[in-house]
């Protein structure tokens, strides 16, 4: 029974957040995550590389060392461990991990950058357990209600893309930059989205009058996302304040200006109140 | 009759998509579709046509045969052929056997490219019989209700973008890379939509602060779209929710399950509707 | 009686667009307008202008004809001949006449090219009286009733290029293409507004720190304007929809539910309605 | 008492703007700080300074002599001397005085420079004074609304261009430009703000396709801030028109001007208020 104590408090430190000890684990946490980010990062510039690169070996070493400490007290004190190593965070914080003990076997492969970086996904897990929970669910559900919309406008906008792409293609032609249909529609999305690189452009009249309509094009449908979003979150937000309970059916939301339940009809105020 | 029947049960399942069989005619259309223009597109690919352009033009053969039996098929049992062969659909689907047939006269004309890519138009048929077709429509209806600001709105960018062009074609000149006044509205209209490819830039200080003008124009007057759009979109999604009369008092919007009118709190049906 | 007869029709027919004659004349002018624009443009496209120029300023001069045949009507049929030369419309159709006559003694000048342009803005005048109108008039409304805020917005991104620009000054230098504080606010507007020609870029890592902090607040600020415009123009359209009148005093903009005049505090619909 | 009334009228013209001599010299501020911005922008343009450096440096020490004189002022007639001197305004009052100062001792040093710049937030102190101020307050209180949403959204953008920026990196690789992360994360800023320098760019196909995701991410997610802000405006500009509660059936939001609840009917405010 001690022990069983120990592991339920241990769990309220590591999983929650509700009490000091736990904030202080996640404040913890999260600097560690960041710190761990920065020496990826700075291993990753040549000239600090050259002279540091051994140094920073032991850094990751230690991080790895921590994460694993950290992922064994997940493991041992999570009531269910299994749902835990299944989870989407269980298998990130494993991830945060392998990199260092793979390192051992193949030092300095490129594509263990990339799991060295996804334990930046961590950060959210620490975020998800403060007050910005409600905020991000707000955006989530205005991003949710509207998924069905903004897959149309993808759809919209990929067949935009490719019929713009194929016909800069056929106009302006390989001698021109536009080697090849996939190229030609790389461009057509870096002009629609107004980002504009350069490294390919149109030469020919016929190929900027056609650049011309992708770009008033996409510099006019960008109205759309942000339309669907902007009308979505006045929603999520105005239905969090109409809320109060019908005394009669309990119903817990109305119009802002009703004076009777639109589902019971009874008054929603008592006169004296 | 059996034949009638036959016809019958053969629309249900080519042009709508409410039963299981529909359903799957829809989506292995899609997949082909999807599969000829990622013909199309590997096809533009040099390296991939000096080595496999046979082979594909092979597969593109069989795809204008599998469009074709189809075309053929939505001939055959459309209640109304001609008004389906000169349909908008109709149309798309002719064209989408055009390029297969005239390649055998014509083998690889540029321009048949575009009929070809066209096809990707057909992926919206199919699109058309799903839940997405009442979000598009969302989209559609606030589009519609503000083409005439939209008009307007373009009317006015039109005339900032050739005025601002002239501007810069007196100012920089053709020895700046201003060589005429259809270039100089080009550089406009790739200022204006915040592309900025960088091929053509100012030189002259007079010329940097006009950019400058044109540059901060663009970055404000996107609101406009996005304010005419996400109004209407707001417009729209309110509007379908709630519009039917209250018989006591005419209050007109209403929840969309409400039973009680919120303002006098009287029945919006009567028993027996 | 008979010529003040003539004129009140001419003035129907050249001022107001509400009958078919006054309709058809704005067409026409709409038509030559945009002509005279193609003629312009053209004209400064080298290769036509080599082939060409002796052919487009007979044109041209035909333009200026009709311009000032139609200025002089404008003058003779108005009912105040002064109060219209001085207004805004008035001195935009005299400066159509201008460049023209300017031309016989200063041929090529090309700062007529930009009174030649200006033309353009008589396009207004032709909408003015069109359907178009009201909706201008939101989006007019809207922006008014927006000034002040906008003017805010406007001084703030000021402050905010001139203090990026003269820090990147500081952090580049005139080395790195940074020659001058002008000059770097130039690039504070390029990189701010996203549009990004990238003529200038900034090679110090502290310069691209900096770099990056400004794409980030013009990417997040650009809601400013658009946030300003859309809550605008979103009162400006509710504005008009919540006219019903109150029979009692008249006031008539209330509420979407309300059920009693907010001024008089009497219902706005009898029972009986 | 004398020198106490002469004090306070000094206050009054100082610090307020509600006279015709606070707003005097309110106006002449503002004139000579825009002045000593020219100074110190024509000063960094190299031809400029090569002929008038001299010159420009009496007119700055001048200046510095006004501002001197101003900051002296404000303390002397400031009923809490230590409280101003501390204040934000205060410190940035006597930062305009720091650069003349400082230059006698190190003449031309570049790190001045911003401090000299910084004397234009003082523009801010004169704006502070105006009817601006409410509407300057609309978008802050708008901003300080939705505070927690804005930094939901600034991490996880960080965390999208510190993932596609290590991704780019291990992709391309330093022979492609992305010679390091830090670098491949400015290029994920640049790209994903839709800026689009074009100084460094994808070569390989796998990165043009990881820069397209890049694009279209940035290109959707701009409807989040622009969501967010407009949400919160609108609700700001809602929120402060209407804010009383009906004393008979407690609805607690009304028409600026109402009189009489527009749901009971009821007066708002007993006749003796």
């Amino acid at each position: 029974m001690d022990n069983n104590d120990w592991r339920q408090r241990l769990y309220v430190m590591v999983f929650q957040a509700d009490t000091a000890a736990g904030r202080r684990f996640d404040t913890a946490l999260l600097l560690i995550i960041l710190l761990s980010l920065v020496v990826v990062v700075l291993d990753s510039i040549d000239s600090i590389h050259r002279d540091y690169a051994a140094l920073l070996a032991y850094i990751e070493w230690g991080f790895t060392l921590v994460f694993a400490v950290e992922y064994a007290l997940r493991l041992y004190c999570s009531p269910k461990p299994l749902r835990y190593a299944f989870s989407f965070y269980g298998l990130v914080d494993l991830l945060a991990i392998v990199p260092g003990i793979l390192a051992i076997y193949y030092s300095d492969a490129q594509y263990l950058l990339i799991i060295r970086i996804i334990r930046m996904l961590r950060i959210f897990r620490v975020l998800k357990l403060r007050p910005y929970l409600s905020q991000a669910n707000y955006l989530l559900s205005a991003l949710r209600g509207s998924k069905q919309k903004i897959i149309v406008f993808l759809v919209s906008v990929s067949t935009l893309v490719t019929v713009f792409g194929t016909l800069m293609y056929v106009v302006e032609g390989p001698e021109n930059g536009f080697t090849s249909i996939p190229l030609s529609i790389y461009w057509a999305i870096v002009t629609l989205t107004t980002v504009g690189f350069g490294d390919i452009v149109p030469k020919t009249v016929l190929g900027q009058i056609i650049s011309a309509m992708v770009m008033i094009t996409g510099y006019s449908i960008i109205a759309v996302p942000t339309g669907i979003f902007t009308a979505e979150l006045a929603n999520a937000m105005r239905g969090e304040q109409l809320k109060h309970n019908c005394p009669t059916c309990k119903k817990n939301t109305h119009e802002p200006a009703a004076s009777f339940c639109s589902r019971c009809g009874n008054a929603l105020f008592s006169k004296k109140a």
